[in-house]
């Protein structure tokens, strides 16, 4: 029997779809954020829903131009903070819609005079109940602790909100079409990822390294891991590793590196050749197309390169490139004997304050 | 001779005694950020001055009540959007002034139509340049590739900037009194440091755990740990902790935690216990006050807390408690024979774009 991650992982790409066919419920929701003029943008949630508000974050920072902020939910439920929020978005995001410092923080946020969207898998959750708005990520109910096809639905939900903002109609249609099967195609790298986990059996650690719209990507995939497979993984923009994080990476330290198109390519090759240059092992997730010049750094027995599908735009990548990571985490909890769908001592909720 | 990171430690009390006794060229800037009516922050770093950064924002959001995020650079240099930043107060925050990206990012906030406040220890540098207002951390010139004391003084100037805004004179006083004095006391731990830095020898990981204000602290612990001492430490809200990597936490792994006084111990408290439940050794930085109930579970050869000392008010404990930290990415590295001032491959002004 399959585990529920692999079924969840593999119904991805028809949710995706379904999703972006019907797109009412968010052109109505920026339809009232447009009216409300609103000027700043600020996300609360926590685990995968967090690393979707990443992606969130840098949709509505350069595709909306706004200035954006990701929440510090404790303002409101540790330190009672008395907060001003007019003329602000509040994007609350929780597959369960029951984390407790997210509803606590929506409700404050209501009070403060945000406009409120929930976006959610439970449209009768109580994230729900405390936002003006809900924007329903439909994907069915997630049975495996570790969310795969919520993540990718609220991932979904936030690029079709803020492409309907900016009017970039182009990337509501390849939601519909180019992404969805980019996402079915790329399930067939999962015989290279099989080798790739059994190479990480016995490894400490694992670099995940990104820039721009993926860095969201190397955040959950990082995530993924240590709940599923307990990898001591750490995820960094490439910026961010070479301002002094990259003086921990020694020799023999495997590393994956996200190298989607468009602009942020070329700081992640000069991040390359650093890391190579201190003895890392790097596996490469990108299009076929991306430059030739890394083929010969990975250990010469593996794939150097998981590659993605052509044809999906850059801001939408977030949404294929998270699934050779998913698949990923699911094997390597396999090749060490763990239960990818009970990862120990977790549960569904976490009930944080 | 003493190293000069050592020597930039020890004139940490000093530079923040100095720089809340001149005050002027801070209230000047909360006295222009007033008139300008400023709904939004925004924070503009990298490496340092990005936990430097997380700080502020729990300052602005917390003390000040406005909605803050951390700016995304590559928004800018890497795919040129367009922001629209009227009302928007935005800190750009380097030790040199001369970090590109950040450099970039204000010169397009600042044509934005934000208001623009340099934080950085070079009056004269290009972020001086590109921003409206000038606060200068006045640390003296930092030496040592590590930032110790601009770290510390950038802190010190947010701290008095969102106490005057949000006219809390008792903090504003407490900088000028309690905290370079207990910057002086907490040097004193250094002994139990050096122990602590032999146990750690051959870990190939640490966990920092932290709530509320101490989050940052826990960031730059892990970022001094890394670029000083190449520890694999890995920095955690205890919240976010829960939400999924606390699965990846395995017998016989060492933790710091920062427990400082305030609302935000219980959850410490209760993290603390899940963790020695997963056979997890634990360290602890806090005031002699917090509760003994954790005394028995760090290995018995150790110091089992490291005292910061007494009076010093929650919102500016990150001034204290970042030292013990900085003194054991030191301790750890001499240990490891490496040299301190001087990691391989870093250097001090790190050219991102």
């Amino acid at each position: 029997v399959p585990t529920l991650m692999e079924q969840e992982i593999g119904q991805q790409p028809d949710i995706v779809r379904r999703l972006a066919a019907s797109p009412e419920q968010i052109t109505a929701a920026v339809d009232v954020a447009r009216r409300a003029r609103v000027k700043f943008v600020l996300y609360a949630s926590r685990g995968s829903s967090d690393n979707a508000a990443v992606y969130g974050k840098y949709l509505s920072t350069i595709m909306a131009g706004l200035p954006t902020g990701l929440a510090v939910p404790s303002a409101v439920t540790v330190y009672r903070a008395t907060l001003d929020l007019r003329d602000c978005l509040v994007i609350g995001i929780s597959q369960s819609g029951e984390t407790p410092d997210v509803v606590q923080f929506m409700q404050a946020a209501s009070a403060a005079g945000a406009l409120t969207i929930a976006v959610t898998n439970e449209a009768n959750s109580s994230l729900a109940s405390a936002c003006r708005l809900v924007i329903a990520t439909q994907a069915g109910v997630e049975q495996s602790v570790a969310a795969t096809k919520t993540y990718t639905s609220q991932l979904a939900a936030l690029a079709l909100f803020w492409s309907e903002w900016s009017g970039l109609s182009r990337l509501v249609t390849s939601l519909r079409e180019d992404v969805p099967q980019a996402m079915a195609e790329v399930m067939t790298v999962r015989p290279e990822v099989q080798r790739l986990a059994t190479w990480l059996r016995f490894s400490e650690r694992l670099l995940l390294v990104a820039r721009g719209y993926t860095y969201s990507t190397a955040l959950e995939a990082a995530l993924k891991l240590k709940e599923t497979s307990h990898m001591n993984a750490a995820p960094y923009s490439a910026a961010d590793l070479m301002h002094g994080p990259v003086a921990a990476v020694e020799s023999a330290c495997p590393a994956l590196l996200f190298e989607v198109g468009g602009p942020a390519l070329a700081t992640m090759r000069s991040v390359a050749r650093d890391l190579v240059a201190r003895g890392a092992e790097l596996v490469h997730i990108g299009e076929q197309s991306a430059p030739a010049e890394h083929r010969d750094i990975a250990p010469a027995s593996l794939p150097r390169r998981l590659i993605l599908p052509p044809g999906v735009p850059e801001e939408l990548s977030p949404l294929v490139a998270v699934i050779p990571a998913q698949l990923l985490a699911l094997e390597l909890a396999l090749v060490k004997g763990l239960d990818p769908d009970r990862p120990l001592g977790l549960s569904k909720i976490t009930r944080t304050l």
